[in-house]
């Protein structure tokens, strides 16, 4: 095997409640990569499509991930990488954290799946640092493991795959605005109140009970997120205006995605799914934002092969 | 039927990370109570075992919720409740919760079981108030559901049932010191660094996902609390030393039970939580304290009958 073509889902981090502990891996969204190996030591950036990202390796998410790999196996080869972007980067889909995934799937391939999951999610998190100064593992997570993941700590990294109920869709709509990370961050309250904090654990339960049983409502009622939403839905033109079109149509719930800008909402059903993107639609044909909307079901694969040579 | 005889089980709330929204229920330990009907439309306590605890209607937990109850029926008729309490009222082992759980439960018999388990944790609720001034949810919805309970929200109030792996057995060891619950609620921290409470709901999330799994190491990995338990220990004397000793010995994990002073550990297994026990038993032996250990494996009924005629 010489030459693989990937696909590496987006994914939707934080999912309201879960804020920095969760996310989850779309079906039908994601980057395509082509990684073929090369005699020549070292990583090349061969080719990008669909977004404007850097060539140059230490700049580049997928690019480190793939140099760092090879160097600790002692460069058995080298590698170069073809770069499909379906989605543009800044979405708050996990943009770099698919290039990232795709990169330490495909190498730990060539490497003969020398590595479990979580020590891919490692090196990817090298590609997060990369494209955003922080190691976060929630995009990387769900784009490797597939499905619904809990970052259940960070020293020891520590990966709990939650099951993911097989109904379940989701809505997103990606206005394209541009919001910083650093923005996004800094719009963070330092300290939360315990009572507020109390009742989102609370949810954080609930949500990874009711995926356990597949407890649909029970999702939707635990799609509350009342520290990080209300400091950041001010970075997103009309979100309570998405959010009650979402819930009014028949959405279980809806929130942020990652750091925003996009929106997600989950469904149970494709139909509602669908309403759903009709109803985010309908709030923002009447502004003058370009936006994108998606529907998918939700990956329970995470990174995958689409052709190998 | 005109007398229950019942069995209402002590309770362990919190339960570290959850704080607040976590309890669960012990099979061995808890109150027996003997309720009868009586023609006089009134509630009575006949008889206290075991315990210092008001006669007074108004100020007795299981009177102000027979009360309560009856007075929402139309007073068909009265009751007379003999109380026998197996432990120690001030454990942090939800003692008022047992008498207020336990006659909810049977006057909702004598009613012929018109409500469901939630609004009896809702009647419940109102002993908890009479005994500490606040209407706490997780020691009555564990003793009334069984096992380990989610409490999700206060409004609206609902509780979720998680499933509780058949190998889990507790240890708890009471050390007879007095904490009151305004000391115990003074010392908590008003609000919580962003950081930590994202640690803390992570936790939440693995705990319910282990205890969904019956994946035992996960569940003690969760048993961790940064919030409450650092501000807390200070009042119970040798914390630090009852949960080394129980995780050297073997156990999952261990943390304060309710507002303490009472500590539990869990341990997969039997033999494993006599053996913390021991651990228990040695570290206070030294001590100068009085104490009382208990083991039990979790109760999946929540409060039973033991006889009726």
């Amino acid at each position: 095997m010489n030459k693989l073509h990937i696909f590496a889902p987006a994914t939707v981090a934080n999912v309201s409640c879960g804020f920095d502990a969760m996310g989850f891996a779309l079906e039908n969204l994601g980057d395509e990569m082509v990684i073929t190996k090369t005699a020549e030591k070292r990583v090349v950036i061969s080719k990008i499509e669909g977004a404007d990202l850097p060539f140059e390796p230490r700049k580049n998410s997928a690019a480190v991930v793939a140099q760092k790999m090879l160097e600790d196996n002692g460069f058995p080869f080298g590698v170069s990488i073809e770069l499909y972007k379906k989605y543009k980067p800044g979405s708050g889909l996990g943009s770099s954290a698919a290039s990232s995934a795709g990169a330490a799937f495909a190498i730990n391939r060539f490497l003969g799946n020398k590595y479990e999951k979580l020590e891919l999610v490692k090196y990817a998190m090298l590609g997060e640092d990369t494209a955003s100064g922080a190691q976060i593992a929630d995009n990387v997570g769900a784009s490797l493991y597939g499905g619904f993941v809990l970052i259940k700590s960070y020293s020891p990294l520590e990966i709990v795959p939650i099951p993911t109920p097989s109904e379940l869709y989701v809505t997103v709509i990606h206005p394209q605005i541009e919001i910083k990370t650093e923005d996004a961050r800094a719009i963070l309250p330092e300290s939360v109140p315990l009572k507020t904090a109390i009742a989102q654990w609370a949810n954080v339960g609930a949500l990874i009970s009711g995926l356990h049983t597949a407890d649909y409502e029970l999702i939707g009622r635990s799609l509350v997120d009342n520290i990080v939403e209300p400091a950041r839905k001010s970075l997103i033109p009309h979100f309570d205006a998405l959010r009650d079109a979402a819930v009014t149509t028949g959405a279980l719930g809806a929130g942020i995605s990652g750091s925003g800008p996009s929106v997600f909402a989950l469904s149970k059903g494709k139909d509602m799914a669908e309403k759903v993107s009709e109803a985010f639609r309908s709030v923002y044909e009447k502004t003058d934002i370009d936006f994108q909307i998606y529907v998918s079901s939700l990956s329970g694969k995470g990174v995958r092969v689409i052709k190998e040579e």
